[in-house]
């Protein structure tokens, strides 16, 4: 199974240690395509390559991928561009969030029939929400 | 011509003096159907309707918009999404984006051939870019 993940990087790093375990985890169900977007030395300056060639790149894989996994905590365009286009293309979509205190997250992604949303808080919980998602795809 | 504008609700309202002066300069050009998102009332908590609601309402209004304005600074789920979604339906997109220190737009939206990206500081900057890409329309 290829698992695209998508999470915020220009939008901040503040969640890169949730990213990390994340794909530590997916790795277990497949090939995560993005797996440089859990990397704690990736920083919000971003990877350095041309824009145009990280879009094109990116939007390949989410094309090529079986599914998009997506840490929707940290508010961000890209994240929301992945899931806009993965929705209209038919691919299953997870997004997982971590609620707090002063944070409210999208209706676009909490109001959409066509994205599973899953709130986790720890590590424990992410392992039971991929084990009911990716298993059944 | 229905103009789609979008911009930040539950990802932060900072730039909300910005999306209130573009919705202002919008309506000489025909009816901002998403005119609320320019309400300086409008708090990141939302409108206070059902998530799945505004989801299907802001999707509608979309689809039946000659285009989607865009204001892209701070960073939101919604706003990516909304976009990823415009680009898929063949709408044309106008991004607006404020450069500032220490903040790097997503590499989705400056990267996309699909969109029109224009960088501003002030509202005498947005009577040309919309005189440009508005009369086109």
């Amino acid at each position: 199974m290829k698992i695209y993940f998508a999470a915020s990087v220009r939008g901040g790093r503040d969640d890169w240690a949730s990213y990390l375990e994340i794909v530590r985890q997916l790795g277990d169900y497949g090939q995560v395509l993005t797996e440089h977007v859990g990397n704690a030395e990736l920083s919000a300056s971003g990877e350095g390559l041309d824009d145009r060639f990280i879009h094109d790149r990116d939007l390949g894989w989410l094309k090529e991928s079986d599914c998009l996994v997506a840490e929707v905590t940290t508010p961000s365009l890209g994240v929301g561009y992945e899931i806009g286009k993965a929705t209209e293309w038919g691919k299953p979509v997870l997004c997982l969030y971590r609620p707090a205190e002063g944070r409210a997250l999208s209706a676009m992604i909490s109001g959409s029939n066509a994205v599973t949303l899953k709130e986790y808080q720890s590590p424990k919980e992410l392992t039971e929400i991929f084990e009911q998602f990716l298993q059944s795809k």
